[in-house]
């Protein structure tokens, strides 16, 4: 909320899919880093910490984040938190989650919590406070989070309304990039679409009003890059959304395979790169900072060249 | 896992549906405490720390919890704490939620996680390991969590594995209580069905393999008590699926509109009740602990009339 301005607080708020555009066109970059902390996977360094109790391996967590924020920070538009690693380590987890979340926007990210969340009435209004609802400290703790359509449009209302007021975003959980996803989403409707094209349509209708300046809805998607054809009809069925494309790099998926989700601007879609960015120095025995920083560079050129701007 | 035996840890672990039957024969009761701490609607002695800061307000959610526990407890055979309101209040929030599962167990309640989880790979197993894994601290932190299935079988997959392994159960979103149920759930399928319906016939697949001594399986199924229809059809598509059935009470739902969810036995389903016993005080301005308890004792009765056993 840099811009807010005293005098006009209500019109001063600049959408999530803005910052989304703005952020895309001056980095030249549609690379979101996927934070994803395993204790066991932690660079040398950090991993002694990781075995000494959960406290500290929570504390090597969020250094580790925090860590590859300043490394990749340069070559992406934000950072998507992957929840469920945090959690795993309890109320130390959460903390360290509260903290790499506070430095990745010190940084100038913007943030996404990957926590797929979805419930009812005051149960979905505490989601949104929890994550994206505009707190008396100031500011929403994170921009946009991740949601799950399964209970319908009034279990997302919490976050439609926090994006109308705090100017944050979601990503609704469309057609995702494992192999399970056919079981819901791929079932066959009595008019021949599968479930996840009438989930598309929901997610476009909520999206109409919360469309920015840059012709872009602050109600985006998560399509699976796994999936290279419903990449094309999501972008079909959404125009104005922002497709998030999980699956490049280690579930498969390459730069070539999401192409035709950028057909509706350069920042209409985002790529989150994790483990084959965060991991980076498993495979090239490099310093971790110094492979993730090289990975997250190279993705970027890829992926900005691939979307074809 | 106080019935482990040293020699022969495989077989002494006691499966969740065997411990929900045990239970509700014992105490001759169906009914699981929600507890959904909202700070604003604590009792007065309680109300001042909740404003004052997060931690105040967190210790004062974990107090009143506790207190729930106590005074509930008898006529209860587990509590269901909505992740939610705790993640609402961060690291310290989650703090609180560890301390109230840990003395929910210890007065000899089931404890469910209320988070609605639900992701791919590895992040599924982080969410697993979070909440239903058996830790080297020992024994799983609670005893069963309610996920979500839109993202299918193998986002499943590390919850079934804990319940195979360490006696943990699942409650699968199948038809909830909320309007906005319709826009995904009751779509129509090609072959006439509605979207849940298929969802309903995947638990019972999911859970033929994990049904323990009483005819029970651990892979339960949450229906709404707000479609009585619904329940009846729920109990049909999944014979041996203990139901979660919330509705009761705030959302308008009465005992007897889940009267045909216990025809598979009286520990087949479960009535979760929440805001009308832990927020009974507001009603009739009686102590917080004893307005709870009478609520509970009388909701406890009236279930287990309308089950018919």
């Amino acid at each position: 909320m840099e811009q807010e301005l005293a005098a006009v607080p209500q019109t001063a708020v600049v959408p999530f899919a803005d910052r989304v555009a703005e952020a895309v066109e001056r980095k030249r970059s549609q690379l979101v880093l996927g934070v994803d902390p395993r204790p066991e996977l932690l660079p040398l360094e950090l991993r002694a910490a990781a075995h000494a109790g959960r406290a500290a391996a929570a504390e090597a967590c969020a250094r580790f984040s925090c860590g590859l924020v300043d490394a990749a920070g340069p070559y992406v538009v934000g950072v998507k938190l992957q929840l469920a690693f945090f959690e795993a380590l309890g109320a130390d987890g959460l903390a360290a989650f509260e903290e790499a979340c506070a430095y990745a926007r010190a940084a100038g990210l913007l943030v996404i919590a990957d926590g797929k969340r979805g419930d009812i009435g005051s149960t979905a209004r505490a989601y949104a406070d929890a994550y994206v609802q505009a707190t008396e400290a100031g500011g929403p703790r994170v921009d946009a989070i991740t949601v799950n359509p399964y209970l319908g449009s009034d279990s997302l209302e919490p976050f439609l309304a926090a994006a109308r007021r705090s100017g944050t975003g979601l990503f609704v959980l469309v057609k995702t990039s494992n192999g399970g996803s056919a079981d819901v989403q791929e079932l066959t409707l009595s008019d021949g679409r599968p479930v996840w094209h009438q989930v598309a349509e929901l997610v476009a209708d909520w999206g109409e009003e919360l469309v920015g300046e840059h012709g872009l809805s602050s109600v985006g998607a998560v399509v699976g890059a796994t999936y290279p054809r419903a990449v094309g009809e999501a972008r079909r069925l959404m125009p104005q959304a922002i497709l998030l494309l999980p699956g490049i790099g280690a579930q498969g998926a390459t730069p070539a395979d999401v192409a035709r989700a950028f057909t509706s601007g350069p920042a209409s879609a985002l790529v989150p790169v994790s483990r084959s960015v965060i991991y980076a120095f498993r495979v090239d025995g490099a310093d971790w900072r110094t492979a993730a920083a090289a990975e997250a560079a190279r993705l970027k050129r890829e992926v900005w060249t691939a979307s074809g701007w």
